[in-house]
């Protein structure tokens, strides 16, 4: 835990969705002061031009470690690969950091390498606390590197997490839809208007590279299982909803499940349990997961819904939530409900 | 098989989304002629007040046995249990029928009662032929009483289809996304344009209508299972996928797939065999089902996803294929693809 | 100017949108707090089961005077005709009252009658202030019953404040598009998501209940004009824009219009002068309108673009806004840009 | 009037929305042959894999002049500029054609130039016949070069014609609304879904190209005059609706208004006089034009509302509807509302 008055946080990569609203969380955080927020390639233009509804007054501007290097943190929000250096030249000078792209988040370099290709900063690999402050509260407070998970993990984790530690699951489909905003800024035929509105696709079938993410944490969990996992793509912004079907090596009856749940959801501030499955809107600009677990008579499965907003609870907000514990504020600090 | 010079055929129920497109569909079909169409809620307003796009010249009018008994062929679309008397009535005056209802649906009368409660004509129950072409086409082409599937069982038995009479499939999970004219043209709190926008919800979990008639057929088919079954309401008008997640007896490998669906496509003119998971716009305004089936190496499973347009496919123009059938036209007859 | 220690806000009315953002923006207000919410429909819901993203922790219930008329404040949130009586009765136990409906706004009350029909408090029509601050702070701060403006007056009102008030308008065409939110939350034909999603369509075409409204308050402020004003609903849920087509009858040059809006804007902390007209997010979720105001050489016109978010700025937030003004707080508390 | 068995087409520029569109509707055609579809930035990928949902079975290739020179007729769908020295090229072949371009729309060569630059072939301007049918039936029938209009001059010609032609027309305001569709192809930041989604956005304000389209034919109609032309951006694939507010030199009541439209639309058979203000989605994929005129009493002006859908009549299907009347065709072939 750290003790600094009002810690300056830089951001690095705001000209993307998640950068530029981890700025706008900070700029507008109680205990934190925004230092600057750098960009490649929109170097020299106002953010508010980018994102005018985000009212950050901030003038975008490339990364300079001799003036930037001496804040107290940094939220990383470059893309895979692209990252590494730049975590590492931070760190080198003692900047905490949280880290939004996949770098330091896998624990199995090969893995990293067949998903991502050659890591950017080989020496700091394996050293980041996963992110997810619902698994790693206490390692998240003492951690300097800590690697922000991806919006898929962080939903379908929080979905399952108490059945994994239960020790019973055997095996897991999870279907995820993501609204069009977890494709990136970049324009691309994909993600034009009139491709997405009044469809929904599926994408990356067999092969998304949160598949390892998934697979590592539930592993450590307790649920050593092969996922199956299809994400798509949905016509709206914000907001992401897994669907999961769980088999398990014993029964659960609505009881248990609704008892395991609730029990586990009494510590973790942004985890609500709901009754009926969450729409993505419930938890839209929030960083909060809504989860709505159930066990299925018929087919004996155990079916968890879970909803998040995959620019919030799925990156920036959860950044912010890391520095909280990082920094020792209550972890809702500056991104309550509201 | 008819032999009517130009077959008449009456819509019974058009004010709502189904009953309207039928319409519309047998309006413009070069054999059949639009004999008229009624409505219980909405006589004596134009069609086209409630649909202008559809630019059909008729005003819905109440059913007149007496005037429309004479018709060579009914499309009804009235909502489940109302619909049995209406057909009994027609089928008595020697009308052909097409039922977009449930009601002659299902095989097992105690399984009907669960979930829809008593039926409105018990002295008919069962006498449907199961109006999904690619499974029953000769059948249909005899029959005097159709039962139009569901969507969602459209979607999901076209997919599965191939898998299932193989007799390999030991467990299957159904993720299903559905627009919003699924549920229908009741105005509710659920389909407001304020609660659907931006938002994708699970509904019906674990007890919709739609499972114990993809059961059954799945196991006329050969795969005796109790699926696992969940839809979603999202923000789009026409369009269903259905992702399935299917574990089975045997390896699969993508040879195997793409052969054992191809194969099966071939005689089937409305299967379309895709190379990437389709999205729902993909098929809109159409009576195409595109499916994408993938071996995935990582789970040992075999996905498939199938898309349809829930009104078209998956109601009216599926309607009109089986007339066409039941009259021994072409199958594609006013329903091409365009 | 009043000096309660912390004001207890009443909510009258908040099962309808706006009457629940205005319960959210009280809840978390940090000089007010929330008394309770009552409503007519939905007595004995959790507010969060309609509304689960205010997460609001409040039990609807039913008005009840004896309980609720000692608190210091409320906004009431009735249709229009059933809001008079109750703010009546508000009223007469000294209760300050910000009224979302139009039953305060009109000065003329045969004006009112023909728009509305008879009035429920007759003996109170005209007393209450016109609550858009940007033209009525002083007053406001005064109050003790505000009339809180429609949504279109209040983005058009604030698109030709500075225009009306220098005396030049000769002619005014407002072309006004609103999210369907506007429409309220009753489902109903109009507002079914399948009616509106890939639509706009024009209403209230030269007969909407706003337009004496616009014209009495641009009158008051030096435009005696009779507008040309017609809303159109547009497929998204809040947000609303006024294009404004201004004939003036002196010439106005680029530089003149921009020092005319920059000058003005200068004491009014949520109205935002921008240089490229404003998209309708750009303000969403948030007390700020944008205006754009430009100078046509091509044609001699003012083209004037206001946006609001229509539940915010055009109901609930200025609501608060008023009672800022009124309770002596700073006009952002609580509703400050987020 | 031509003579040809069964006309070949040529569809050049297929790559885009309404080239590609014109391809299907040319592929559907009763009476024409597709000959090829060709494209510069995709030559070699299957048309069916860009557009999917069109069911056209072509190869997308390079334009070669000797094989491509000896059609019947093409329809270019090239931008601005790069059309005209294909469509030269075509001419000189004996090639009739239709330019779905701004190159051959304008009369006056330094208007063309001060918005499109320098002309691609100078010899042939200003050799084009303005193809709205509606306007120019007779001539298009006997051209060999038709300039098809753009989608806003479309909307807003058709919408004010009758009143134009009656020589009473003072001033126009015409507001604008797209579905994005009409921005094109090309991804960029403003297509981006998530840029449009839950957003209304005005551009082109006061400088956009089809201003002196629209006012070059108003005033070959009878109405001289500098119209205020604003377009905006809706949140929606297809559709295009003009909102007409006309000041006139005489007074207009209902009667005299209604007589003017209703009489001049019975020789269109595309035009529809509709009494309530037309949604885009009445007319979404038709060659349909929807117009509801109305006199108001309260302003003097009379306001006019047209919509079409702006790649079907706005591009693609006009061109099919002056096809048809260069080769003699009855109007409607091939583009019959359905």
């Amino acid at each position: 835990m750290s003790c600094v008055a009002e810690p300056r946080v830089l951001v690095a990569g705001g000209s993307g969705y998640t950068g530029a609203l981890a700025a706008r969380l900070v700029d507008r955080h109680p205990a934190f002061t925004l230092h600057g927020v750098t960009s490649r390639s929109d170097a020299g233009r106002p953010l508010s031009e980018l994102y005018p509804h985000h009212r950050v007054d901030a003038v975008l501007r490339d990364l300079d470690l001799d003036r930037d290097g001496d804040v107290d943190a940094a939220i990383v929000a470059y893309p895979h690969g692209a990252a590494a250096p730049v975590v590492a030249a931070l760190r080198e000078r003692g900047v905490r950091v949280v880290d939004l792209s996949a770098d330091f988040r896998l624990r199995d370099r090969g893995e990293y390498e067949r998903w991502y290709g050659p890591h950017g900063a080989p020496w700091l690999f394996g050293e980041g606390v996963y992110g997810l402050p619902e698994l790693y509260r206490a390692q998240v407070a003492d951690a300097d590197l800590v690697a922000n998970p991806g919006c898929y993990p962080t939903a379908t984790l929080l979905a399952l997490a108490p059945l994994a530690a239960s020790g019973t699951v055997r095996d897991v489909v999870i279907d995820a839809k993501s609204g069009v905003s977890g494709a990136g800024r970049t324009p691309s035929a994909k993600t034009h208007f009139v491709t997405m509105t009044e469809n929904v696709v599926p994408y990356g079938v067999g092969a998304h590279r949160h598949m390892p993410e998934i697979d590592q944490e539930l592993a450590l969990l307790g649920a050593p299982v092969t996922t199956t996992f299809t994400p798509h793509l949905m016509p709206l912004d914000q907001g992401e909803l897994v669907s999961c079907y769980v088999t398990t090596s014993e029964p659960y009856d609505e009881d248990r499940v609704t008892e395991l749940y609730a029990g586990w959801a009494r510590s973790h501030p942004f985890v609500e349990i709901v009754d009926a499955p969450p729409g993505v809107r419930d938890v839209r600009d929030t960083n909060v997961c809504a989860i709505c677990a159930r066990a299925d008579a018929r087919t004996g499965k155990v079916f968890v819904f879970a909803a998040i907003d995959n620019l919030w609870k799925g990156a920036a907000s959860q950044a912010v939530q890391n520095l909280n514990l990082m920094f020792g504020l209550p972890e809702t600090t500056g991104i309550e409900p509201r």
